[in-house]
């Protein structure tokens, strides 16, 4: 399919600008933004002082918005008129921590481009989506002098640590938020070339699980057959939290699960290629409940992941202890109509209820969690994100769903009153919160390009 | 029971010579002489050298005999005649890791006296058993010029790392060693002047699991449903190896151990004080097999623990990953007649076969590991030992063994000829192998009369 004029202006404006539209991408990736710990709280401040920053010289409007944990950087330019409509995007600054940090063959923090590919924490998750968003502004402010519909930008700074801080502030800036049409830009492509607009989004409810025995850790050769070590009584609860066909043995966890219904599986494009997914991770999609494919798994099953396992000496050499404590760290992945609280009361409950006779636990539940989310297939802003990706990538537009969370997202939709979809230039294999987080300068390009067509879409 | 003019003149040289005493203690204490873990082996070094000047100003003659790992420093006082026995005395100056180095009240390598306990790592296990042997020999030296033995130290710089090194140089020292009795002080009491000669202790033998799916760190939400996550089937693994009587259930494993028999329930003392285990550990002893009492346990049955659980984002707040590996500790206690070469090899067979499909293990051995050794009751090195105990402390003296592992006792047993019997003035509450390790004065100087005493007995 040809290029339309305006995809090619918006190509050529970032093949034109590349350089130093990297330079200012590169120090936006600088910044050590890990949200979820604490010792970054400076270095989180400073990315976003600096984007505020960044936004201004744009020519948008910006506000700082505090919350009780890291800022809300809001972002507006309204001038196009009472009869254009208002698009809200939806990005994050902050980033994942890194570890395990010996496995980055780059510095997470110092940018380094391999075969056209950015290496950098944050590289896809947001950064790289933010700044093709903000590329495409300026992209039509510089050609325009003004943008096709009143703009608004939400980047929040405790994406990856659950939202807590800012969705406390949304209820009293709902004027500020109201919109027509939410692009939450966090999101992917099926596959290279293979774009995509996403109809959806899993929600999630996260705790920490500590099991206390001793008050003290214990030397396993004169406590070895007394005590009762937390190690063991932990891989013992976790270990019944499935069942051999990859169930959720917790008693009521799917009672509120939608079942799959016939329209998403007509609607909704389960193609999975389990070669390609064998090939980029060297492993077999083996996990899920049996009954499901593993993309109906992903999307419309909820999920009870081990995300963190930690107890006794796990360094070089051997300690031989009995540790005191044990932990875990666990997550549920939720599809309507579960919600945070009762599906986290349910595990905690489960788990509870099983402790082996004298140990004690504890279950600290992250606060807030995230609802799921399911997008209107029927909205203009829904057909111009298709409409805009088909023109871009010269290829068809599928409707998929997601299998991560954005927790904000539904808050967001409630507060701004919109349409919400779900977009981005992420790929499967960008290792996405992992070691040697990458994304595609083609990308970056291709979503200025993308941003750039569906305001003017919609603009007109 | 009035002290003998002998323990008299022992205690009262402690007392007189106490604060020299105690200065030369710590400085011995400040070396950070962790031998597990590389980064400390200049200070393992430095422990070494500090120790052998410090037998070299007593008056023994001292040889450094290097390893493939850390270096055994020799001592020795010959001059007694070929009339009386050698006494060959074992001691380790390499101590265990400081994990978790948060919970320790005062810096782990910067000793403090709490209510006449000396606090720092290694101040019973075992520098501080070590010291006391030395200040017997000083005492004696002192004040006869002579010992009443000849004497052999052997201390040696790998006891919490498996004695890897140590024990490939015995076969060719065998002269060197050749002794008519070893006293391994490296044991314990009963409990407070509950004076106690342990007969024996269980071996050990040690390995690392590790489990591997994809060959990255996934995001938990994308892949969540998808990819067997491999804490899922590391708590599975692990929760397969006890039954629910806490019993092992690896195939083989009980199969070579000596039934516990009707002589060991007479000889030996089974006083376990379940309130007193409590109230220091705020913890009932309910691990190990239901069959057995907790000291049947956990000196006349092997046992395996889980000592170290990692997996995935453990840290402060929470990591939405399914990491590509996680990984256990795993060690077992042995006693006779297992060997750590067929346990281990009983345990890494269980493990691969129940490995689930699609993830791949690795299973290390720990070199080396232990066999379990039990001493002679009717040694005239045991009657002296548990004579010296009763002088010394007013109190009866017990037939214990130890749930521990001396990975080299029963190697140095073998090469030295020598009977051989444990002891030491460790107690159930020192927090061996923990934070806040500490052991104390009074016991240091009831060790130098116990040592001295066992040797004026061997020498008339």
């Amino acid at each position: 399919m040809a290029q339309t004029p305006s995809v090619e202006f918006f190509l050529g404006y970032f093949e034109k600008n590349q350089q130093k539209l990297l330079d200012e991408f590169f120090t936006f990736l600088r910044f050590e933004s890990i949200g979820t710990d604490s010792q970054y709280t400076p270095q989180v401040r400073a990315c976003c002082g600096w984007l505020r920053k960044y936004l201004e010289e744009m020519g948008l409007t910006t506000e700082t918005w505090e919350t009780n944990g890291h800022p809300v950087l809001f972002g507006s330019w309204l001038k196009a008129g009472a009869d254009k409509p208002t698009v809200l995007l939806y990005n994050h600054y902050d980033v994942q921590p890194i570890d395990p940090a010996n496995l980055w063959q780059s510095a997470p923090f110092d940018p380094a481009v391999r075969n056209g590919e950015i290496y950098a924490r944050g590289a896809v998750d947001n950064k790289g989506q933010c700044f093709f968003v903000l590329t495409a502004l300026r992209a039509l402010l510089e050609r325009d002098g003004r943008l096709p519909v009143n703009v608004k930008l939400f980047i929040e700074g405790e994406e990856e640590s659950g939202s807590h801080g800012s969705y406390k502030i949304l209820d009293g800036k709902r004027k500020e938020l109201a919109a027509d049409y939410l692009f939450v830009v966090d999101a992917g492509l099926r596959g290279p070339n293979k774009p995509a607009v996403t109809l959806g989004c899993r929600g999630i409810t996260a705790m920490t699980v500590l099991l206390t025995d001793a008050n003290t850790d214990l030397h396993s050769g004169e406590n070895g057959g007394i005590v009762y070590n937390p190690n063991h009584a932990l891989v013992e609860l976790l270990a019944k939290l499935h069942d051999p066909n990859g169930r959720v043995t917790v008693p009521g966890f799917y009672d509120d699960v939608v079942p799959v219904s016939k329209q998403d599986r007509e609607e909704l494009c389960f193609d999975f290629n389990a070669a390609e997914y064998e090939s980029a991770f060297e492993t077999k999609p083996c996990g899920g409940e049996r009954e499901f494919s593993p993309l109906e798994s992903a999307w419309l099953r909820p999920t009870l992941e081990v995300n963190g396992l930690a107890g006794g000496y796990a360094g070089e050499g051997f300690k031989t202890v009995i540790p005191g404590q044990a932990m875990a760290k666990i997550s549920c992945r939720l599809v309507p109509n579960q919600t945070p609280e009762q599906i986290s009361k349910l595990v905690a409950d489960y788990l509870t209820a099983n402790v082996p006779a004298g140990l004690k636990i504890k279950i600290t539940v992250e606060g807030g969690g995230g609802k799921p989310v399911r997008a209107a297939t029927t909205s203009k802003g829904t057909r111009a994100a298709a409409e805009a990706y088909t023109e871009v990538c010269g290829a068809p537009c599928a409707y998929i769903l997601c299998g991560g969370s954005i927790p904000i997202s539904a808050e967001l939709a409630q507060a701004s009153g919109a349409s919400t979809v779900f977009l981005g230039y992420g790929l499967p294999d960008d290792n996405l919160h992992a070691p040697n987080e990458h994304f595609g300068i083609d990308r970056l390009k291709l979503g200025t390009a993308t941003i750039g067509r569906i305001l003017e879409k919609l603009g007109t």
